[in-house]
């Protein structure tokens, strides 16, 4: 026996539930949706999917063959087009993609335009026009999406899981304070930012709500409070998929050891479009800020810590993202020491199988009936939304106590 | 208030604790002994003590103040000489040493001549001579060392820690199976490893036996029985203090993010007293053993994994392990990445606090009666006696847990 | 204008000339025989061919379209076969494949059997049984293969070069001494290195011989005055491709900055074909040899320097060659610093082109009239056969240096 | 023999020569002032020293035992303070800085205030006040400076070298353009860089002028003009120590090798006081462009590199430069591979001999009558005066082959 479920076997009874991206022509979806119909039909094992662990085989998911795949886009193009960029840089193998090519079509009919700012809006000709538009009437028309993805499919429940590039990262603005704001500010014109306007959008229509980008998209108080109203989970915000995630594993050593880390430098280097987007400094602060709090939550102990996280853009490396971390640290008698890494992974290959994850157990918790911030998912997120510990392992242990607990007869 | 506790106040009514280790000028010894005055007065924060961290302020551990260092030393030198090497090295500061001075004299004049193998005995004409004596002569004579030491100092407890180098890897032979197959080798002249003499003094002389190194100690069924007929606690085997530390702290990210772990190559370079020793395969061995099977043992659900773990003896090095380890994996849909980390630490810097903490958590179970191999100490070594996961942070969350559950009124 | 030429133009009318490889469908020939057709169609640019820098363009050297490719294999496949592994590992570009499929098996259709030890022979049962033939019928059935090659072509000259796997290194025999021997212990039965065989057999046929790799080739002092003897030119050992190219671009850094260089450890971790035959340590002390003698030779103002070369089979990288260097040194006043470098490269991506140069530089020779080692060439190489210094760029000037004496009209 | 000569013996007869430095207590200045002591006391091995190796015995440069130190410096303190830091952090022996300490209490009584812009007056109260004094004035002061000096110590002749804090980069003003309007800015007020006015004093007092860092120093137009009216030797700028003499060393190889680099990123980490003021964008640029330029100039063959350098202030590192490069480079048919380094180097043991080399070849030069842009002494600098190659190798080659030259009888 391996570590891995069979996941198409016997699947064709039960229910089959809805994922739906905002961005579901970028890498990230891409790799999901054909990597999606490559472990249904058996041709790929489960690797890197976290829910196919045996600790998770007592909880009943949704069996991966049962997701149907729908979603927002912005940008024009097709799923094949978006694969064949993903098979040329070596994230995905040539013949998964051959392979998918039927499922991928069927994908791409379910692909609808999206929604962006104004000052997008040239940029991207195929998205919805937002200047035309209040957001209450945008946030009309992504329901209207929502509802035919639905109808059309015969999806039981839907999880709606934002993949779209990291927006611009703004100060909350008093819309963001409560319901009735958010809803005055949807109907006054206001511009408001796409991710959040997906939310609102998904909670309207009854889905849950993933956010793997560190883009607004639920964190907002209002949009926390009307998926309690609603009745709905969410979770989020920013998958921790790379440099990040090592960073957690790692530091909570040195708190335990009781060794001082002085100094924390962290240097990523990206070349895929959300690299591209993340040059723009706007864009880069959101993810940085969340990289640098998780660290600094871990090493409470270590007053004085100097951290630094840059994030670059360099085109040749398209989808592998490259990361060199140093961390210089004084222990006994003051003695200095260092560990550095260099990780060096496919932000698409790591991103995809924990997206597909997300979208299990947070339908698991629609049919739960679970409501508002899931904490037991916190190790899926650089800023959990639940809050909690950073530490990798703790949140890891958390997901397996959910599990355990939740298992029992 | 920072991390860590004052151990110099009001220690002077408490009883004090003796520290007898076995290689009492060695580099770890030597750091630890500078240490504790360095601590004891003040001089030095007690950074790199896990027993230092708030979370174990609640035990009544040992002041660090209270500990009284005395040991067996094969070669000849003193505390003094063997410091002078390690500031020339960068390891001790020079003012430590300094204000240390007057400390290390009176600890020097409590070390003793420690026993050694026949082999070896030429090259150590300081130890006494194994040729001439029984393993049961051996004993009797470290037995008494241990008696004098308890009567001119009056420590109410005593701890013997084993810091000195590896030895020989050997196969258990038929003595190591029970106490009386043990006790009839050390009448009938049966060459035993110098670490299962000492272990066997510690215990008969009712002392907490701690074993640092990866030499036997009393990790046979005889010794670990006998430990448990005199109602003695014991602990080792091998402080887990630098590449397998790491080790352990990362590969759970990997086990639990379903990724697989194709090949693990580990590569350490050392150039102390310690590497010189591990430069013979035969003392090698052990070491390698311990730090793969820690890893194998977290990453069950790689099959097929490659492992290597490599020590070379770098001079130029001294002191200054430098590691490099490279982790090539498999992700979603055969993705293949790589993570590689270079540790750069002073072995003794890492080692002498974790010994300090030892004894006392060692000191303890002394005080509370508790017998046989301390499952609670497995973070601090690579082969944990009582067993159980090789995953730091789950051996970290056990530390914890009995502090927890000790701590209670 | 770039740095390159264009290999494929008005190369019609020119002579063609014969590449015949020992290994023939290893990795780098496999490489080779794909690239070249991509190159001559001109659906590949000349990256990292030498001999396609500005520099050389002057020297008539054949264009790579008039290469016919030949050679000796002992292992059964195909090209076709080889190059599918080499895509499947991210070496050679699937479009590169499909369009060089129709020249590849007309390659095919020109590899014929080789020659193999008496040991091996029962692993390699295509290849010519050694048991039954003194070397001197297997000489002279290696020579009508190149009678046949010439005459069934038409190519004008041939270079023969040993791309095989390293062989086990021997120490030389008596034959190794002068050609009289040698040629006595081909008519006496003994076994000799089948490396010697085919480098006797291709200067018999008036071919220049290249040896890329660490076997014996025509290195023995035998082969050396036969080459001499016959007036044709040879060239080698060991191609200088990956780490042992970067040390000996860095060492010399060192050495003109008087710093002492106290310590160069290289790991290399390699899990192709060549690898698996390097696990062998018989096979793997000549490759050592070479690395590590390089170094020696450039830092002889560091006295006292340990080095270590180590190589590790690791399947999982299969072309992959990742290698770690460690380099500790000491600069003024006793200050101890330290490089580390990670070389991930593709051996066969790297060996290749610098085949195809060696190719068309040995023509030249031969065209030129030539006799013996060719010093020039020192620079693709890790043991020059006629010696000089190891230091990359002293060995890059003498190239340049050639090629500005011989382009003078 | 050892590649070293012997700086001490029999040079009491020899004239003295005057090291004057610009920044005499800083980090590099007070390395080179307790090293000169040490060598020239016999107790510290001219490691790190170009110079000293046997390349350039026929020379006939200045024995480093006849140096005569003395300087400008803005800020207070004295040279024991600096050195005490610099043993704190490992860069000086403690036993160098107290053999020393006579030879420091003597150079620092050669050490008078410096000048300094008006913007860095009020931080700097030591410093001669800019505010009240044209640049004429202060010149004049200057020049005082170098006849007291000379006047004094009765030294031969004197070099001036450049080692303090980089300047924030301007714009060369009209001033730069030629002597006389450099001498017009001087009488009317205008704020020049403290770099040219130290330039202009020294080669006015004439003096030998090396700029061993990135500020303007002597590069202008005037200033160099200014050198060849008055018939002195300069060189500069910008001293190549570490991760430029690396990249300089390496970049070579893979132009030759045809090899196309598509990225190279460098980062590197400082926490001296180098590293404070470089943490100012303005002060930073000069650096970065200078570190960029090589690396362009030597792969011209590789259309479309992105290269980036970045440079960031991590405190607990001190001297201790830190930097990790990552180098993509395309080879055959498109196959991308890399080559990262970490290079962990004290900035001030690396300058500080390289400072006396300079001096000891200025020394010659202006007993030689060279003028203006002394082009064999490029390997030591980024950004070389005389311009030319900035291939390590090429330059290095260049200073072997003056030395060649210049040692003929």
């Amino acid at each position: 026996m391996t570590a891995h479920d069979a996941p198409a076997r016997a699947a064709s009874i039960a229910p089959t539930v809805g994922l739906w991206f905002v961005g579901a022509r970028g890498a990230i979806a891409t790799t999901a949706t054909f990597g999606l119909a490559a472990l249904a039909s058996g041709r790929a094992e489960p690797i890197g999917l976290v829910s196919a662990l045996p600790a998770f085989a007592g909880l009943g998911l949704v069996p991966l063959a049962n997701l149907v795949v729908g979603g927002w886009e912005v940008r024009e193009g097709s799923l094949a087009a978006a694969a064949a960029e993903l098979v040329a840089n070596g994230i995905l193998p040539a013949h998964v993609v051959e392979a998918g090519a039927e499922h991928a079509r069927a994908v791409d009919a379910r692909i609808v335009p999206g929604t962006t700012t104004r000052k997008d809006a040239a940029a991207t000709p195929t998205a919805r026009a937002r200047s035309a538009a209040t957001g209450r009437e945008q946030v009309r028309a992504l329901v209207a999406d929502l509802a035919h993805f639905r109808a059309t499919t015969g999806v039981a429940r839907v999880v709606v899981v934002n993949v779209a590039s990291t927006e611009a990262a703004v100060e909350p603005p008093p819309a963001a304070r409560d319901v009735a704001a958010f809803e005055r500010a949807l109907d006054d014109g206001s511009e408001l930012p796409p991710s959040t306007l997906y939310a609102y959008a998904a909670l309207s229509a009854g889905c849950a709500h993933v956010n793997f980008t560190p883009s607004a998209g639920a964190t907002w108080p209002a949009l926390r409070a009307f998926a309690k109203t609603r009745g709905l989970p969410i979770a989020g915000d920013d998958g921790k998929t790379g440099e990040t995630l090592v960073k957690t594993a790692l530091a909570p050593m040195f708190a335990h050891r009781n060794l001082r880390v002085l100094t924390w430098q962290g240097y990523n280097m990206l070349g895929n479009h959300d690299g591209e987007v993340l040059a723009d400094p706007a864009h880069k602060s959101a993810k940085l800020r969340n990289k640098d709090a998780a660290l600094r939550s871990i090493l409470v102990d270590s007053p004085g810590l100097h951290s630094h996280v840059g994030i670059d853009y360099v085109p040749s490396l398209h989808d592998w993202k490259t990361a060199w971390d140093f961390v210089h640290f004084e222990g006994f008698l003051g003695t200095r020491m260092s560990l550095q890494f260099t990780w060096v992974g496919s932000d698409s290959a790591l991103a995809a199988p924990l997206v597909l994850d997300l979208v299990r157990f947070a339908e698991l918790a629609l049919r739960d009936g679970a409501v508002g911030e899931l904490a037991h998912l916190a190790c899926f997120f650089k800023a959990p939304l639940a809050g909690g510990s950073h530490d990798f392992h703790v949140q890891a242990a958390g997901l397996l106590d959910f599990a355990a607990r939740r298992s029992r007869p």
